[in-house]
């Protein structure tokens, strides 16, 4: 039986995005679901995982698995955590709270967004393990503000997106002339500065009006080491899919990678991160944790992207599917599952050990 | 005309799968149809066939097609055999006494289900070729107990399934809460071991709760060894994916493996294993037999294992079709389909004789 | 336009084939589109040409296109005939004749099936091109006497086909319990031979049970050379895909072949005819005929055939759609159009004549 | 935001072509829509984007994107043209001067079809870039007089069509029995020489017999030269897709090639223009311009290309649903929203410049 503390585990991810959809606003919805263009990208993510097959042992002592890890001074109870997701009130009353929560109740890795609509204080309230995620500004000192804040509440790393120096065409968004509606608006940052993203532009998206007056897209790499310098905590640099950016990562002191195309909502024809990752991890050579998102739905995806190089896996849209549905318990519920089904699957693989997982272990179609 | 004895084979093995879906009780079906997880491995168990097309040769004398086979001693009409389903009284009053019936009617090998729902000894009865499925069990003292009783009613060899150390997610049982019925339980087993299958888990699966109560997850190489000797018969490993694990399989004393994902009931993910074949034939190189499972749906499919390196090729789901659709004679219907059909691919592809299968004659598309 | 003496050619094969079917009886429509099993080699004889396509050269004169081919002797217009289809009466009361007048008056090849509904001196009074398709029988006194009226009646060339050893699970036939209806039996053979094609076989096949009780089963290269000795017409032999096998042909005195697979009739399973068409072409180096038929549907399917190691391309289903939906008319229609659009296809690729066609102006995608 | 000129956009593509589809009279719509045959290279085209994705580099300074381009002296604000497409008053009573005025609006290139719509003179009078493409007529009196024309009307380069000795078999245009109406016939070449473009030839395509009664099947590379001689203007070659006819067309002094299987509009069966550009940019190793056109529909595509060879990509389809959904405005609206999202990939793949663009960036699906 699927089960965490002695708590049995009924519901599988496709039943909380299905209850999900049904509570959420229709805008909101399209927000999270969506990709960019044609959402091609956003397709190739989840297929990937199809061409990748696992090649189990069988008769290996399998009664205590093992998943624990530690990731830039972090441990975790598994190689798991939730990707930043912007504006989570969207989704329910509790917004980031209730994710951190469910982050921590699981031994969970939290990434909050720098957008989001509960106070970063509030966030760290819950406990767990929590990092940071920023975008750089154009305006640095709103940068080295958040720093101070997040050092002081406890986020033990920073995230640093570099997948957008524009927004992504969410021809949802644009359709939906979608704004972030007044309650779920950032509680982080001043309000001129969040102005724009609040304010419908019509036949436009609001975000990417936001995007395009405020972030920075003329970021270079040594504007991460005047930040790495200038932070007290480690710098993952967040949308690598190149192993040359993975390499000049390293040398420019990036305290891990995330390999990353943003959920398929920047650039769509991005290659498939599952794609992406053995040519980027071979490059890292593990000089630095490798972290992955993108089409993760299954335990099992999680076993092949660390067999494949990643160290720890991350999930975006699933935590808020479970958001949506129930909150904190939502939450806990898709991370609880999620764990219990990679345990699952490393045990029915024949390894026990996170460490047991290579690339021998996959058999990969061509695709 | 396919035909048998004299007699007419109408059905084929769609027709059989219709007729017993409209009879069986939905939750007994959907034990029998579903798989793990996402039902991924179930999909491609029976897609890697569509992959792999014969060569044919033409000018041999096919008049006479030799299909006898011998396989751990036992003598078999043709390389066929039913792959152990337990609890088989789900689907007919007569379960397993009618499916050894078939099998011992068409000259197939029945391996008989730990979990018969029938006696053993009244599988015996049948008197065809049987050899006994088992699972180890935490209590050791239960295994010894069956292997004796299986030796004493003519079971000829012992089928050790080593893939489940804990149960794949079947996402049907537990959306059915499902749980044997009474009619159906185990009838070998003292009822204290068995109870956990039989009582509902709300939200959960019974039989996920039997397993984790019951079956060893430490189980290893060295377990394997020590019934080996304790036994009189010959040990068969099932459930063998990579060519180490199959070596390993021929050094600890294994007389035979099956290759198998346990039909996409256990990890989801896993290899296909007409895919997983190949290797594992060449690991073992013809020092045991090799036995097959997983997608087999038409008689050319066996050719096409053979070919690939399977001596004898079970299957699981087609005889309990047959079996619901209308007990022994249905189970026969079965299996001398898959024989005539069998018979038939070899004499259209001019192979009259096992022997004439290799991987030569096997065209594999890329996957 | 396309066009043939001055006549638009406006229905393509789609759409002879709707309304063949319209008019059909529904099991003898389904006696001509069905294939064996689970008609998967039905479905990759078509799909394999997907797989294939065409790089044009440009700035070629292509005023006038040269498709006029020998092969064994007779002459043809193009290099594409129709392939032996028995019982043609199932279909159009003109039957085979039509068929016959179609072919002559497009110079395309008529190969009549041995099982002719209208007699051998009916069809050769078409005048056009003929080779006889022959079976070889148990008796083998019914072969040489066939053999003697097709010398008679001007038929240039014997077509042996060596794929049947037995008849092929045609389900659709099977389902229909279908027999030759009275209209459309053999009238070249004696009834007494002919006797079980015609008696419904409850749950089976009529065709089926002819040619378990007709055919020799046990058919060798030798009975080949018995017959080329004793046919003073040259043997082609039908159904070879096998490069070994088209070899020994080439050494056993065959005066060309036939890559086929009987449409997917015989060996479910079976390769597609172009994925073995290469490997055939390339043992056989010119030194006989190679002949092929299997899912060609356009003009340009024509044009690839003979690019991969073709020389004549047979169609079998096309030309019955054309009889079905309108005698002899139609069949013309069909292959006019098949004529019509190899030549559009030749000069659109930039290649006039049949000679510049080679392996090297075709792409292959993997499959 | 997409913008341009500060303008938002909010149509794409698939919106430009539900409103054309929805206003266009029909058989318009399908002359435009069609392809050759079973339409298998139109569809090859768009889906040959679907297996070549980009890998992203991050942190390049991308606040300016550059995406000016020079070919053949014609400078271009993005490496983006309109492909010629004849007779363009049939989708809306401004015809080519409307999409030459959406050319001009946007930087672009407009290659007139020599079967304008619009006196080529009017066309001119927008005064964007402008090239006119030609056909070579059996009666090369037209053509010198075309080209007089086109030099004083400002046309900076012809373009000769060389993929169309004879029509491709448009089924659809055969089926409406198309033909040019009245209102959109060319106002360019005299009215005998069109005559039969415009009388509907019952069962076939009236502009099938116009091409088979005007255009020279007989074209050879010693036209090509004696035009080139001719003519002051840079004489560029469409139709391009043998790596051996690329370096012909260099060789025999062409200014420039379009690789282009005419939008799948004549040899169905031709291979994608994405799968033969790498080979034929590879031949031409940059002496002259590599043009490209075929399955563009996102501005991620127009990054694609550039990268495996193209220099600059025409858009034959997209512009012709903007100018029947909204004139000039149209045209310029789908123009800009391409040259939009060609500028926001490039700034999300890392690479602001088109030099930046090349085969390592993508990668390639097997296909």
């Amino acid at each position: 039986v699927l089960s965490k503390g002695g708590e049995t585990l009924t519901e599988d991810l496709d039943d909380y995005r299905s209850r999900a959809q049904s509570v959420a606003e229709p805008a909101a919805w399209d927000y999270l679901a969506g990709g960019a263009g044609a959402e091609r990208t956003l397709a190739a993510n989840v297929a990937a995982f199809r061409g990748a097959t696992v090649v189990p042992r069988v008769l290996v002592d399998v009664s205590a698995v093992e998943t624990t890890v530690e990731v830039c001074g972090t441990r975790l109870a598994a190689p798991l955590g939730v990707a930043p997701v912007a504006y989570q009130r969207l989704w329910h009353p509790d917004g980031e709270a209730a994710t951190a929560a469910g982050a921590a109740a699981t031994g969970t890795l939290m990434i909050a967004s720098m957008f989001s609509s509960v106070r970063y204080e509030q966030i760290a309230a819950a406990g767990g393990s929590r990092w940071l995620q920023l975008y750089v500004l154009r305006d640095r000192a709103i940068l080295l503000d958040l720093v101070t804040r997040a050092e002081a509440a406890g986020f033990t790393a920073l995230v640093v997106t570099v997948d957008t120096p524009r927004l992504g065409d969410r021809r949802r968004d644009v359709r939906n002339s979608f704004a972030i509606p007044p309650h779920a608006q950032s509680q982080n940052i001043d309000p001129a500065t969040m102005a724009l993203a609040g304010i419908p532009a019509p036949g436009g998206s609001a975000l990417a009006s936001h995007v395009d007056a405020t972030y920075d897209p003329g970021l270079r790499w040594s504007d991460l080491e005047w930040l790495a310098e200038r932070s007290g905590l480690p710098v993952v640099l967040k949308g690598i899919l190149d192993p040359a950016d993975a390499n000049r990562a390293v040398d420019a002191g990036a305290a891990g990678i995330v390999v990353s195309n943003h959920g398929g909502r920047q650039l769509d024809g991005a290659i498939a991160t599952l794609d992406a990752l053995p040519a980027v991890a071979a490059a890292v050579a593990g000089r630095v944790p490798v972290l992955f998102d993108g089409g993760v739905r299954h335990g099992v995806d999680i076993l092949v992207a660390r067999a494949l190089g990643a160290d720890v896996v991350l999930v975006g849209r699933p935590p808020i599917w479970g958001l949506a549905a129930g909150g904190a318990a939502g939450v806990t519920g898709v991370l609880s599952r999620l764990r219990a089904e990679l345990e699952l699957a490393m045990a029915l693989a024949g390894r026990p050990r996170l460490t047991d997982l290579d690339p021998a272990i996959i058999r990969r179609a061509p695709r």
